[in-house]
């Protein structure tokens, strides 16, 4: 009963990471289709969108079939509750790599405003926190879990940087405004797929360690 | 037994629609800081949101614990699942009340670019949502849980109205670009909070009618 309990409990995290893999692909394609203009790239990251949110649907009824069938005890409900918050993040998570996508297919229709680089920094930073993120959960790492958690700083003062920027070239020149507050959306976009990121940080260090971990406060 | 879980799910169902109700109250009174430039109002929201953020603990932890003394069948199980993932919404729903509110705050130490009139209409409508959310869980009224649906389409229209109006304002004036983005983005607040109790509608007529509806596309 324990061991096939562990097996479908197993089951989950790795459907789940499977998830979380799948955002990653699309963070770092839409990066990229926002950097070359690529047009095909970008309807890719969209339609893998389709697959985030038919696999959260699919480990969440897993989720509640294992509960009905095991009967599992506090600690290991505690561990299926982190699953199934961290689904609803991970799939916010994707639908905000694939709106980078979709901003990357309006800008891909105009030259760009400038040479993209603190924007592709966010991508690259979110990428290197999934990853990590991902190793914490399967190796149960929560010290790594936590360096999720600073690294989501980082991207946060990308962001300020990216706003303070483009709001200068918005007041230097109004004609710039509508590409502006695209490519603002853009750097929000990756802002909030940071916060689903941390918050599922948090959620696997209280089923690492029982710690209630709130990251002080949001950038909005 | 039945009688136990029976009297256990109420409970839950009945703290979420307290968590509701928080919810409403801060929305409310962030849209009157807002329009009157009312910074203790405004400061008073942002104290509830600790209020929602402690609620959300409690009643997932209340939730853990139904299952692991009740063991509930499946059907009970998705109505935990509902509450639990209705849960986050509303958190969320609740910070971005407070984003309202801080936002007030902000704009509350200078003269107004205008009088405000898209935006309360925005908070008014958002208030009715959760009215009608209210009753469509006590009454267990599905097709009320739809119309909540339709008036979140109302709340993105003026969304895109309050958002069109500021352009034009930055454009003709850029000196006015700062403040019209902090108003951009206290609209932004009431479209996304709009979105999360819309999250909360599908998952109610999931429950209600195990039918699941994804709106069509988020406005983003």
């Amino acid at each position: 009963m324990r061991e096939a309990l562990d097996r479908a409990l197993n089951q989950l995290l790795e459907e789940s990471l499977r998830m979380l893999s799948l955002v990653r692909e699309m963070t770092q394609e839409a990066t990229e289709a926002l950097v070359q203009a690529d047009r095909a790239k970008a309807q890719g990251v969209v339609a893998k969108d389709k697959e985030v949110d038919a696999l959260e649907l699919k480990v969440e009824n897993q989720a509640i079939a294992v509960i009905a069938r095991h009967q599992p005890v506090a600690s290991d409900l505690r561990l299926i509750f982190t699953v199934i918050k961290a689904l609803t993040d991970l799939e916010r998570a994707g639908d905000y790599a694939m709106h980078v996508a979709e901003d990357a297919l309006l800008l891909a229709q105009e030259p760009p405003l400038k040479r993209y680089v603190t924007l592709p920094e966010m991508g690259r930073r979110l990428t290197e926190m999934m990853d990590a993120l991902a190793k914490a959960v399967a190796e149960r790492d929560a010290a790594l879990a936590r360096r999720v958690l600073e690294m989501d700083d980082q991207v946060d003062g990308l962001y300020e940087e990216v706003t303070r920027e483009l709001i200068t070239y918005m007041m230097e020149d109004p004609r710039t405004i509508t590409k502006a507050l695209t490519l603002m959306r853009v750097a929000r976009s990756y802002e909030r797929l940071g916060d689903h990121l941390e918050n599922i940080a948090e959620r696997v260090i209280y089923w690492l360690t029982g710690e209630v971990y709130k990251a002080p406060e949001d950038v909005y």
